[in-house]
């Protein structure tokens, strides 16, 4: 006697499974997207999963940043018109599309891929944290470099600035710690991003650490 | 200069459009989504797309009933103890999913892989009503062969019943009598699903269009 096992297919059912591994996706949204894509001709489904493939085959990681890229160095980083003196520290490639949004930054990246998470089993050997102290030595011996040139030791290249862009909660702030234990005898500039209220937040509606946080580091007023 | 086409590379750009390509999936939990099976081993990546791969390759149809299935007979049609005189004739997988789900059906089902919607192009051959016409055709062939054995004629094999389990919108309603066009002169029993207000629904939150068929369909009271 037929059981409802729930799946009419076997097929079908491992493929809603598969669909609703995916963070986010409950098992009725995964059924729904399995039946949409089952509808589809087959080309447009193995075009579907040829495109996931790439994910897994064919992308790299720039050498310099450690962000997603097609090629070993990523078009950011290869970019001359960008400040290389200056290095956003981030956790992933979502934030640096988020900060190239603002167009606000004209310096380069780093990126974790990751955060320090105990609680996830995630420490700060399992996340880029050693290339950045590399890189920044690599960017201080070819300074010196420079500066043994005839006359290089009046070229200014100016100071190495760390910009620490992680997020405000304990994962962000002891990675944040970390690096900055790692990097401060360095002969870096470290800085952080400014918290506060958001433009136009309503201080009514604001939770009562930001409010604080925005008190305790106020700034002068400019008309 | 590096402008920002939003994506630092070309295949997570291609990933995350084909992932946003699914219904009901926008282009940030798309991005969120690409970025999270990028985070996946190759080998979590390349299982996913196969059992989506098989979607395309492996899935059969039902030649009964054209319900998904891993062979070319389901395990619902080929289960002897289910009465298959019943045919309930729904839109897609997911309703046979549904109604088995509720454990009160324990005749079979025609699948007919759409709706006739003239909006989409979906017209009464682009979904499987001939083959629903040809199934009752070949029942009733069977019948006759049964009636010509000796003593035949006195076995009765009862009714064939179809019920229209199609959605209550005009789409479903359309197709319905379309099909019941179709079969009506075949000697079949031809019913709907009930409808009307929910089991504990409440008046006051009910539709005026349920609750005015609600009346005007009203039933014995049985105590």
């Amino acid at each position: 006697m037929y059981s409802v096992d729930k799946y009419p297919s076997k097929i079908l059912q491992e493929a809603v499974e598969a669909i609703g591994s995916l963070p986010g996706v409950g098992s009725r949204s995964a059924l729904r997207l399995a039946l949409h894509l089952l509808g589809q001709p087959a080309d447009s489904i193995h075009h579907f999963t040829e495109a996931i493939n790439r994910l897994a085959d064919d992308v790299q990681y720039c050498r310099t940043c450690q962000m997603v890229s097609d090629a070993d160095t990523c078009p950011i980083c290869a970019d001359r018109t960008r400040d290389a003196r200056t290095i956003c520290v981030v956790e992933s490639v979502r934030d640096v599309m988020s900060i190239e949004a603002t167009g606000q930054y004209r310096g380069v990246y780093h990126v974790l891929g990751g955060i320090i998470s105990p609680i996830d089993g995630i420490g700060p050997s399992d996340i880029h944290i050693r290339e950045l102290v590399e890189r920044i030595g690599r960017m201080h011996e070819e300074d010196a470099a420079v500066e043994d040139l005839p006359g290089g030791d009046s070229v200014s290249r100016g100071d190495i600035e760390i910009i620490l862009a992680l997020s405000g909660d304990v994962e962000g702030e002891t990675t944040a710690l970390y690096i900055y234990r790692q990097i401060e005898d360095k002969g870096v500039k470290v800085t952080t991003l400014a918290r506060g209220l958001g433009f136009g937040d309503d201080l009514e509606y604001a939770d009562t650490l930001t409010l604080g946080r925005s008190l305790t580091a106020r700034q002068p007023f400019r008309p």
